[in-house]
């Protein structure tokens, strides 16, 4: 057990990866609590889903509205009058990437921590296949856990168990904490909003698919 | 100039510290941003201070709703029914103290900064009399700043022109500015929401008041 207590906070989207990490969350924590966001996200769709994954899950699970990252920025994720690029341009970031997302997420999970008296927040970021964004980088993650430590004089500890994982180790790792069959039917990862196997055609689908197909296959 | 442009994005929020680096930030730079927070503060009316001072400067000023972190937190200055500390407890922080807030603001500035194109971001946070807000000292501003740049992969360079001036240091600056009578007649500082030289028994008047005596007394 951490020296940072038995509790945690989760960032849960309703995707594979943080419906993965609540489960991890879970095995390693005494208590965990989830937090989640609406931030103008194209499919608002996947907090209701993870409402639902939560309450299965009997994990007490908060929302908030960030509407000013949607209003702050244009990007491809929030504004459905962008084409969603289908792969990373060679010279640019994807244009689904929201600039700051991740932080904000990490520093309202921190304030909700503190709020608590936690010391553990959970996040699914993965350098492994990240697409390029850079706050899905471990150094990234480091960074922006000795900040909010500064910030609010706090010990947090940030942990990222799929950090290094791929898609297929991400299916491992759920299946490994007995929860593969919530994870392939109950979240959504798919761009186009469809949920579990999705839409079978957008990036998110085809990383998911591929994956999957991948651990299945191993598993035989 | 900076090797990050001509141009900067303020943290405006009406009081005396944020204004004089507006000035500050309009004679460093050609072009000027200002960005402010309705975030569940007692006195909201100081964010419509801050518009004019804004339009008196010429400077286009955007405000963003972030009442997530009253929600989140609970702290004196955005919970009416909790009475303000006059002064710093010995063994821990005023409950003035928001947490998380001021690497929120930060963190909104730089996607605003980002959607423009510009790198530089002035914040009027100090050292000097920071209260013990942890958040206010220059470990914290830097750590930040890293974790911003990695964040969005992306030069920003925060400025901090207050971090080591005391309250008759920033009079100082205001005066050498040429907005020593801005600052004095139109800003908002005062905890009990009173603009100018304010209730005159809340810490912060205090603090102001005490740097004025100095700096008129040390300009005679």
């Amino acid at each position: 057990m951490s020296k940072t207590g038995k509790s945690a906070v989760v960032l849960l989207s309703g995707g594979q990866d943080s419906t993965t990490c609540l489960y991890w969350a879970k095995k390693h924590f005494e208590k965990v609590y989830a937090i989640g966001f609406r931030y103008g996200q194209r499919h608002e769709f996947e907090v209701e889903l993870a409402q639902k994954i939560a309450e299965q899950a009997s994990v007490p699970y908060v929302i908030h509205e960030i509407q000013t990252l949607k209003k702050l920025s244009r990007n491809s994720l929030t504004n459905s009058d962008i084409a969603m690029d289908a792969e990373k341009p060679a010279d640019s970031l994807p244009n689904t990437f929201v600039p700051g997302r991740n932080m904000i997420f990490l520093n309202y999970a921190a304030v909700y921590a503190y709020s608590l008296g936690v010391h553990n927040i959970v996040t699914g970021v993965s350098q492994a296949d990240y697409s390029g964004y850079p706050d899905c980088r471990n150094t990234f993650i480091k960074s922006v856990n000795a900040s909010l430590n500064l910030a609010m004089d706090y010990e947090f500890e940030i942990h990222t168990p799929l950090m290094w994982c791929d898609k297929e180790a991400v299916w491992q790792l759920a299946d490994e904490l007995g929860v593969f069959d919530i994870v392939r039917t109950q979240t959504l990862t798919c761009y186009n909003g469809v949920p579990a196997d999705g839409c079978g055609h957008c990036p998110a689908c085809t990383l998911r698919a591929k994956g999957l197909e991948k651990y299945l296959r191993k598993k035989q």
